[in-house]
């Protein structure tokens, strides 16, 4: 059993909790899927909590999944998008986040570009912070409900093997993702061309491969990161064309090996990059639960972390 | 007496509804229309329902007044623009939808710029769908709530003589406009220059006049559509003070006619262009009627819809 | 003991109300804070209300602190951004607020880029209108938060001098606020270079003084204005260097006083420029009770305006 209290007030990463705080987010997590498969789809458990949704950064997908969850508790919810903001009138990060305090906001969800944001506020602001990705650092919830699905799937993460495969470097969701495994007793590996792997990634104590389909005959998952397209910034060798030939996951692959093993991605896909389009829609895939994981894990953390209140 | 149920799961256009459908929809707009006139103006007919509001386009109009019928009744909302969506990730749109009904959505209203946006989507998609607008092909609300408007101020559809007037080949709300009033049993005109009038007009049984005259003379409602000032693609023949001239309704036009005709107009209206404000704020224009109308029609959609549901 | 209802069915400006007015407000918010510091801050008052947040220029901090007042007291919202709107489409302002008012919207908070929009407004549209800023005219809700939190911390505004430092000239606050505290007693000062100070602030009945300590020596509140660094179209003059050496108030020239004075601001603050970040964070700042007392207040006048209802 679970311990009955999470051992932080914030959610700024996976590296700040254990597996027991883990295994309570889980296990409040079961009870909310059952409620957000009921007809009536609510619980007035944060009727008394109010949540500011902070985004530096576009996000549709968490920041949708947020919502629901907030909904589902029936929280009172603003929401705060930086392009729309006093942030371009130069304000700073504390300012800006302390007058939204000041109209007695109980809870912060933030994203942000910069590593460190959250933990960085929740040292000077006085409320509950829950990090919905700063940079390429931490994602916790993302890391939980992908722990969530395949002990969904599979029973338990304990002793099971997975493969992070891609583009480790810009990703927002791979160390996180690294962390929360092995705390729940799993082997990580990643996978992916030298030049998308960070050195730091020797750390921590997780298997480095170049060949995808040795990693995929040596795990039980495979999470497959998405080729962010959309970035300008980023300059990705091998070209596209390439990554896909090298790492791109087909049914000809999943199909040769020698068990059947289970597909993840964070979302949203690029079909015929990372995986194709029937390794995406079969049934090996758990993209989906993933997204239906992702609004009851995320109404478990938030519950949890209201509870912990002064 | 109306049908006790509609014939369809999805509304994606008059095209696959009847008239039984039709009639159901104003009778169920009419208990609405209460709703929204009393002091509290609200039912919990949709507590158990979350709704989407899918825009892929700019909508002021269309959204407000969806947003306003769905929180009357009480239902959960999500809102979603394409433009600050992982659509901009390349993401397609089935993923897209898919993502946001993995979380629990029941009913997905869509406003997409390609006509068939809503069909495609209703045979990949485990939702149910409400066209909120696809391209120049149908808006089927607007032409319900139109309707609704006639039969108000008239009494009837049926046998009711109709012109709708002006730039039908990039509207909207032209091609539903004309099957919903056609399964009414209303007389159907079009009125404009020829440049305006798409040729698969003659397919849709309805009379085509150039003469604004002789369509007024004609008709007992004329549907004034806007011109769309605002967009760069739609090159306008003949110009727009031209067009003024010889298809904008004026005080003058409508005091010479031998009958009073009602004045409709879907909005945003350019004063001075297709009406001018004399005519806009006259008795006889039903246009902020039709506004009104549209959250009660809206209303009766959603609730008949999701009184559908498996 | 104040008056039992407002004399006002808009609030247009603070010019439009008397001290009866602002008493009750102030009484009626002294309310609304012990609701918003209970554990369930909310009050089912105005769920008969549904309110439509206008605006036509951004603003994060006065838009969130109006939705959070209208959360608070159980009201329906719809949010309408003029950017996303109907109003690129070349529709007249009254036809966009009429058109949202036949969705049956009862109250409409609005902010403008022109002096006067909301007078303008009023006077042809049937329903309550709160001015939330009309150009650097009125921005009565802001003068009254001034207020409340001036009595708040000195018990009283009646007999207390005011100085309002910085660029009255561009500001949105500075006209409402002057009027305000002279309404309630207080005696006000403006501070600035002549550059910043408008000529027609001589009719006002303020004083007008260019050195910065002399005024802080005279007052017992300072109001330090914000400089609009984002404003392209400003051409500052003095420079922001020299103007934040001759006007910038920092914890040295604090300490010089006699007195211990007031520090307030509107937000969003540019530390080092208007204060320095010492002053900003010091006990004798009020610049969050003033963000928290904004909410208190836009409740009170809300809920008065929505008690005047025919």
């Amino acid at each position: 059993m679970a311990a009955e209290k999470l051992s932080t007030r914030h959610l700024l990463g996976i590296k700040d909790i254990d597996r027991n705080d883990i295994e309570l987010i889980f296990e409040t997590a079961d009870n909310f899927k059952e409620v957000i498969n009921r007809p009536i789809k609510k619980v007035p458990s944060l009727r008394d909590i109010t949540i500011a949704n902070i985004f530096f950064e576009n996000s549709t997908r968490t920041k949708l999944s947020f919502e629901l969850a907030e909904k589902r508790l029936s929280a009172d919810i603003v929401n705060f998008a930086a392009s729309s903001s006093s942030v371009s009138k130069g304000e700073t990060l504390i300012d800006t986040v302390n007058n939204i305090l000041a109209m007695k906001v109980d809870m912060v969800v933030m994203r942000h570009p910069y590593a460190g944001a959250g933990v960085f506020l929740s040292k000077h602001i006085n409320a509950q912070i829950v990090n919905a990705g700063d940079g390429a650092h931490e994602h916790p919830t993302q890391a939980l409900l992908d722990a969530f699905s395949i002990r969904q799937k599979l029973g338990d993460v304990a002793g099971k093997k997975v493969v992070i495969v891609g583009d480790i470097l810009h990703s927002r969701v791979a160390i996180s993702n690294i962390l929360c495994l092995q705390k729940l007793g799993a082997e990580v590996m990643v996978c992916g061309p030298t030049t998308l792997i960070p050195k730091f990634i020797n750390g921590l104590g997780v298997k480095v491969e170049h060949d995808l389909r040795k990693a995929l005959n040596w795990c039980d998952v495979a999470n497959m990161l998405r080729i962010q397209l959309e970035r300008q910034d980023i300059k990705y060798f091998p070209s596209l064309r390439e990554y896909a030939m090298m790492y791109g996951l087909n049914k000809q692959i999943l199909d040769s090996l020698d068990k059947e093993i289970v597909v993840m991605h964070p979302g949203p896909i690029n079909r015929g990059v990372e995986i194709t389009s029937d390794v995406a829609d079969s049934k090996q895939s758990i993209i989906l639960e993933q997204v239906e994981n992702g609004v009851a894990v995320r109404m478990a953390v938030l519950y949890l972390l209201a509870s912990q209140r002064d």
